[in-house]
């Protein structure tokens, strides 16, 4: 483990450097001193550094014992008596929060890291991505996020490969769009439950599917008067629940709600837009004008990306200032009001366009605009921008250290420099965002645009390669996080889904060929749309609730796994008498339960402050 | 523990008897001795007769002892060989379909009944139930019951109350019921949230609430070909899947479908009753043919009841020849078959009435007759009528037993006579059922005829008494079950509050008051419903997902108790270094998960028969 770059010198020659912690320029020797003795004290007892565990691991195991550094008699970092402590205190948490230690992060390997470009992206080929390869060197919860991307692009291709016909014969023809529409319908409700079994089957070959995280650590950001926790028993910092109840619906839920009217004021001045630009073209009437049609559609999309970048900074301040205690309820807010304000802020027009306007051409326009316009944008805003920024930096790097430092092992000097000014990753959350949204206009309004599934396809091939490219090149490497499932995500494409059968059988029902079939009663036509689509979205939770999480052949192996272990500890001599009697007593049962809690506590740290959700 | 009658007289002074088995008449002495010899080796190693068990404790404990009586090397039942065995059979199954034993249950402890009843149902005053009590006496599955059903009564008052000066002023008057209509809406979505509430705090002070039942042993009546379990790699039968498969749909679904088609068939003859019977009113005038008017909804009402009688015995025999391996497979086929047909037998006639003939008038009548037929008619069926059978036989059996054997403790003899003539008590299945249509009749059409819920709260404060009188005097004591929650009524009932929100939003929509707002336009009118609909539904799946499912303060003691294990876990010395370390290795995470598995197992008897869910 390194501790800071003036150590560089006296490592040993088998030495692999795996985690970079940067203090700050002026610490003072006394507190390096006494971080140095803690850290290598609580080392002494761990035996880390062994074959049997990958990079990646190793990494995961530091950052955990870092985080599990904890304040025992210290009342404040020696040198630094502003920074105060108290039993229990994670030492690496105020040391970040102090100023102290700027940042912590794992090193690349450089040499796994070239192998794992060479099978995934480096050559391009059509070929499935190495996920088990991207989970042993970036961990679970990012290679789940390329498998999803990567079942959600293949599963996009029969409504691409349906599509494309759609679009170069009957274009114009909107009346085969039920057929198209019913496609989608039950495309959306598939393709979300077969991914469940896959993601089930995955997460149980890396071990990771029966993982249980139910005790949580306060976030690092949460601050407090110091009190007694009704859990614990323990002194610590503590928020009374109301405060934090006034600050969400006093000020978040205002704001939020803000903007969102903003977002509908601003459709409104783009409407404004494109009746202006119709005017112009009608008035005039030359080839010129047909091309400005499409001018306030690729504004409003560019307006549309800036102002959720912007509300993206400001959610994510509010909901810190709302001083959650627990990471989980942190993230949860967060999504709810990123969610919520980019779902209106995207499809917003798009509904406005096809229920109230009902202008199928101007909704086809749109919705070719927008998601072509974001698509573009984002490719542009996440990769190639940055890694030829990048790239620049790394020139000038590799001068300077070539100039100043020959002596010494200049590649590794080279490499935390070059790393150290990288940018974070702040987790797999706007990739699942830029997906959602993609999910949306597919799945929403793709019978009037039958392409868009095309689009989405060939978006999400470059996609794998830009993301990859971020992951490997532009941003520091992260620290490597289990996970069993794609979590929230789930529910909210399921959402997705369910708001696009309602969407898709409306649009079924303004379709021109439908309404031919009613001439004389709307009123009978309507009543048969509304049954549909009931009936529709019954089959759609009925179906949800039948078709199992998990495959076959994984209850068979979870099976056999509780089996064994059960047959194992028969043979063990038992501990516990209170066991081999039924188990239903009132003591009894506690006990167990204490047991199978305890279990589950054991994989958390041993100094975790348990707390309920906040 | 008594094993037959004839053993009476050699107990000993401080025995209390607690389960009988009932032998045939001609069992062999050979097969006798066998079984007590192996009950009794059995025994030696428990200590069972403990005052700190309950009654109903320790019978579940012989009960569970007497289940897990398993073949050794026994090829077959001494005395029986047409009774094969192997090893890990359970002996009282093969004992019970061999007929060499007819029954096993406990025995009642009368002077705790008395106390019982004497604080549950033979004073009657208005007040709660002793659930505590009835947990203690009959288990928590069947004190869970009780506890909905009193939930349930209550959280129907207001309904009533609303619903009575609705009769009383304002009978001819639909106009006002969009009010009450959305009261129901909101109503029976809250009560339902809150109960899940209510119930996690009642079972976690029975200590059930955190109990897991992962592991199920075959069902008695399951058979097979001896082959090898993939799971445990025993001998043991097996059944294919696709056998079942078959049987499931080649047969039980088209008898299903037939058996519904029947019903809406002989809906169809009542509607020409109905027809017949206004039109000789009209012909004729005269009050007697006034009331003739209800004839044909009461006969329709009895034939229900009837044909859902029947189709329950169908339903029984037909899920038991589909094989079920497990019995909670069994139990969801019974149960989804059973809840279709109940569901469209009772509630078919009333939805075309309200939808297809629009007559509001037949509908209320149809409402009021049903329900209440259905009510006497359960009352009676269920508790009364076998009350009164049982006590004549009562008296039959006392003058026998007073002229047969004074010489013996007549008292226990005539106890053991009396109750295993008793019904048996086949589990809260047919109470729920009878709640869960009551709870349709009051949520769907309730708006019309708003004395529903009045009638409602009547029957079950009688309810609450004659199914108390039927657990304490007309049938066997049943085994006491734990159980955390009520299991997959909880779903149904929700499932029923979802289809009243369709329900009601279309009598609103059908209301003459709405509908005089939209004097020209039906369409409007109705797109205004369905999207107020959909609102609705969907602030009803945030609803059931933002509230949380346990109470803050059980919540609280959970994570309290989880704490505290942990903390008790530390101090004592750990057997295993890889719990130290980070637990994210796959082989760590492996250990941990069947460790936790390991755990839930043990709750289980040690010779269970692991298996996935059929």
């Amino acid at each position: 483990m390194k501790v800071n770059l003036s150590s560089l010198d006296t490592c040993e020659s088998s030495f692999t450097p795996l985690v970079v912690l940067e203090l700050a320029q002026d610490v003072k020797e006394e507190t390096k001193e006494w971080l140095k003795n803690r850290i290598v004290s609580k080392k002494e007892d761990g035996d880390d550094n062994n074959d049997f565990l990958t990079m990646a691991e190793c990494q995961f195991i530091i950052k955990h014992e870092l985080e599990n550094l904890r304040a025992r008699e210290e009342k404040m970092i020696p040198g630094y008596p502003q920074a105060k402590l108290y039993p229990g205190k994670s030492l690496l948490r105020r040391l970040l929060t102090s100023g102290i230690v700027i940042q912590v992060f794992p090193l690349h390997d450089n040499e796994a890291l070239k192998k794992l470009e060479d099978s995934w992206y480096t050559r391009f080929s059509l070929k499935y991505q190495p996920l088990d390869r991207i989970r042993g060197y970036f961990g679970e919860t990012i290679a789940l996020y390329f498998g999803f991307l990567e079942y959600f692009t293949v599963a996009l291709i029969p409504m691409a490969v349906i599509g494309l016909p759609y679009y170069l014969f009957v274009w114009e023809d909107y009346d085969k769009y039920v057929i198209f529409a019913s496609f989608n319908l039950i495309w959306s409700t598939v393709i979300l439950e077969v991914w469940k079994r896959g993601c089930a089957s995955m997460t149980y070959r890396w071990g990771t599917l029966v993982m249980k995280r139910q005790f949580e650590e306060p976030r690092p950001g949460f601050h407090g008067v110091l009190g007694i926790n009704p859990v614990t028993g323990r002194e610590e910092p503590l928020y009374p629940s109301y405060k934090r109840q006034l600050r969400i619906y006093l000020v978040s839920l205002p704001f939020v709600c803000l903007c969102l009217y903003f977002s509908l004021y601003v459709m409104m001045i783009y409407f404004d837009m494109e009746a202006w630009a119709l005017s112009l073209h009608e008035s005039s009437g030359s080839e010129w004008t047909s091309i400005l049609l499409y001018v306030p559609s690729i504004i409003y999309a560019i307006v549309i990306e800036i102002m959720n970048r912007l509300y993206r900074y400001a959610a994510e301040f509010l909901t810190s200032w709302e001083n959650h205690r627990l990471e989980s309820a942190y993230q949860n807010h967060l999504i709810l009001k990123v969610l919520v304000f980019n779902f209106l802020n995207c499809f917003a027009s798009l509904f406005y366009i096809a229920f109230v306007l009902r202008d199928m051409k101007l909704l086809r326009q749109s919705l070719a605009t927008l998601l072509i316009t974001s698509q573009i944008l984002n490719q542009i805003m996440e990769s190639l921008l940055p890694y030829w920024l990048q790239k620049k930096h790394h020139v000038q790097v590799k001068r300077k250290v070539q100039a100043l430092k020959a002596d010494i092992d200049a590649t590794l000097y080279e490499q935390v420099v070059l790393e150290k000014e990288m940018g974070t990753y702040l987790g797999t959350f706007d990739d699942y965002l830029e997906l959602f949204l993609q999910f949306g206009y597919v799945s929403l309004f793709s019978c009037v645009y039958p392409l868009a599934a095309a689009f989405a396809v060939l978006n999400n091939f470059t996609e794998v390669n830009s993301d990859a490219l971020k992951m490997c090149r532009v941003l520091k490497r992260p620290f490597s996080e289990p996970s069993a499932n794609i979590g929230v995500w789930q529910l909210a494409f399921e959402t997705m889904s369910v708001i696009s059968v309602v969407t898709n059988c409306a649009l079924i029902g303004m379709s021109p060929q439908v309404n031919a079939l009613f001439p004389e009663s709307k009123l009978d036509l309507i009543l048969i749309v509304v049954a549909v689509e009931h009936a529709l979205l019954a089959l759609k939770f009925i179906l949800a609730f039948a078709i199992p999480d998990k495959p076959r052949h994984i209850q068979m192996k979870l099976a056999r796994l509780e089996f064994e272990s059960l047959e194992a500890l028969k043979r063990q001599p038992s501990e516990n008498i209170i066991e081999e009697k039924a188990p239903f007593t009132k003591e009894a049962k506690r006990e167990n339960q204490m047991k199978l809690m305890a279990q589950n506590l054991k994989e958390d740290s041993r100094e975790g402050n348990k707390e309920e959700e906040a």
